[in-house]
């Protein structure tokens, strides 16, 4: 993430490489608003004190409108989804132990998981439906107990894929039949350009599936405030983690989230973003047909954030990457971040911080990049 | 925590258990300028991105006025002291392995380390003069090589005792003979009531010193911003656990306070912090001499926010809890939350959340309550 925000930063690169939201899009007023409230009308809320319950409140409210039902007392707040993801890894997993993982998955939860040393076992996932059921099921037929399977299910990073519905309920079915707990990742899914989104699988199993959610998307990343859901019963377990990580306090940046809620204002927000970000995936979908040659292929991502190219087998991404940023200064990640670099023949590309006239051009220079190396 | 903040929210109990400071003190007005400042000014500071380096440069002025000399690139910024430790804990130790831990130590450091099921040595500390660097040597002479040894130089929690300068140069030497990284948690070094405060262990040693810093005390804790100081090969390690664990990026909070911190308002806000707290601190002294009785002891605090009580071996200060809040509604802390269990006649007193008025009085009940039980 570092040496990507440093690139990120470049201004002469256009960079599609990192997930970043728009800082144009931040509603800044309402913000501003909502901390001189905060400020002025509550001096507890700079104190050591528990997390707002009303934060908790209107998360379940926001939980609804995404088709789940849950209560406040199944919500820890954390300091962004990251640390959601992190302090479930601390509760769940111990050292050397099995865990499942997408084929391709996000680069920061393997760095969360591989302090652990852990067992893996990966599950396939393809661009066309995401994680492969059968074989996770086969995987749990052969008698394998992980501490978790981590997965997304909307938005996908990086293949930005939309598991199907049925697909979800047999998820749902095969952890409540095995046991095994789900860690659903879901920055993403509220960022919905099509009519038809489905629930979360946390909609589907509430006891087996827990659930990561964050504003660092829909509001701003720097307030760090995200979220998980989770049995009743895990909620006391996972303060201690919390507690040791940093204190379970409510933090300003989270009774600014809870103030700017109550204002009711997320909900026009939401679509003001899905509207942008629906027209500059539109942009991009039309760059990449005018740009990329014919064995290159996408789909068009429902939700999310990113486009995912596959490329053809003998082409390297990676290699294509110092080309790209020097020939062309362009960005993009390539597979093997996320693949524990078994995989090479494909591209993340974001399309939310560049506006449409930056992500045409992007394209023009990533096919450039492209005809450069044919494949065999 | 989670606990005691209960028992401090019972509007009729007065409670010296936690080490809150006073909203009341918190300089709301000035922190509400810098946030709209920052929100109106810099978009960006919303944004994914690295700790401002704004902020590292005012964190090595605060260290400088402290006596400890670093640069920006020894600074990692944290979500508040706590995540600071969690941090080098999981940097530096192992499963199971050696750690040295004051005899009374902060609990929540105990969270920290115990599920790593380290081997704890613990090395004996008084109230005299903090932590027994004679025994500290013992130790390590006798081939112990800890992870870490963690400890408090000055306000120590719960011993509320400043370790002398000979001392801190002897602890500094031995961590610079046998290799032994010290962790210094430093919370309440800068509230000092009495001239002639001694720099903290991180100046009389660069290398083997991690120093956590904290605006929690001096600012308000729900800003949750934190420091460490380490040397600069292990910022970088520091920063792969610090990503795995939030991501690395800046928070909202980390750029108001560096926006506060900008205008040169923290000199005269500690100076009026140190005021209202030495009062309180002397409210407490008086109050203790006129309501406990003489088998009781205690110094008095130069710095910090608490008052350590020490009572004779035959009384259990946990035996005392319940019947001070049931029937004198005043709460303190037992010796037993911060020695492990080992230890019972000792209370730990916090001066900075209530008022002159409320300590006089808090202090009037517990003497009554240490008058019922009158020593064996």
């Amino acid at each position: 993430m570092q040496k990507a925000l440093a690139d990120s930063a470049d201004p002469e690169i256009l960079s599609l490489s990192l997930g970043l939201p728009d800082p144009s899009l931040f509603p800044s007023a309402d913000l501003t608003e909502a901390a001189s409230r905060v400020l002025k009308d509550n001096r507890q809320s700079l104190q050591y004190r528990l997390p707002p319950e009303t934060l908790k409140a209107e998360i379940c409210r926001h939980m609804a409108a995404r088709g789940v039902e849950c209560s406040p007392d199944q919500v820890l707040i954390t300091n962004g989804a990251q640390q959601g993801l992190s302090l479930l890894v601390r509760l769940l997993l111990d050292p050397g132990a099995d865990i499942f993982e997408e084929e391709f998955s996000y680069t920061a939860f393997q760095q969360i998981v591989d302090p652990f040393a852990p067992r893996i076992t990966t599950i396939p996932s393809n661009s066309n439906s995401g994680i492969d059921v059968d074989a996770l099921e086969e995987s749990l037929a052969r008698g394998l107990r992980p501490a978790f399977l981590y997965m997304m299910a909307d938005g996908h990073n990086p293949l930005a894929v939309t598991v199907p519905r049925d697909n979800r309920q047999r998820i749902a079915d095969l952890a409540r039949e095995f046991h095994v707990p789900v860690i659903e990742d879901d920055p993403y899914g509220c960022l919905q350009y099509s009519a038809g989104g489905i629930p979360p699988i946390r909609a589907f199993e509430s006891d087996w599936v827990y659930y990561v959610g964050s504003f660092s998307k829909l509001l701003a990343p720097a307030l760090r405030v995200g979220w998980v859901v989770v049995p009743r019963s895990l909620i006391p377990p996972l303060s201690v983690v919390k507690e040791a990580a940093d204190i379970n306090t409510g933090t300003f940046a989270q009774w600014v989230v809870a103030e700017y809620l109550a204002t009711g204002a997320l909900t026009s927000h939401t679509q003001e973003l899905c509207r942008e970000y629906g027209m500059r995936r539109n942009a991009m979908h039309q760059a990449l047909e005018m740009s990329l040659p014919d064995h290159c292929a996408w789909r068009v991502p429902p939700n999310g954030v990113f486009f995912w190219i596959d490329l053809p087998a003998s082409l390297n991404a990676t290699e294509l990457l110092p080309i790209a940023l020097r020939e062309e200064k362009v960005a993009f990640l390539p597979a093997e971040a996320f693949s524990r670099g078994t995989r090479t023949n494909g591209m993340r590309l974001n399309f939310s911080r560049c506006d449409a006239v930056q992500i045409t051009e992007a394209c023009r220079r990533l096919g450039r990049v492209v005809e450069r190396v044919r494949p065999a």
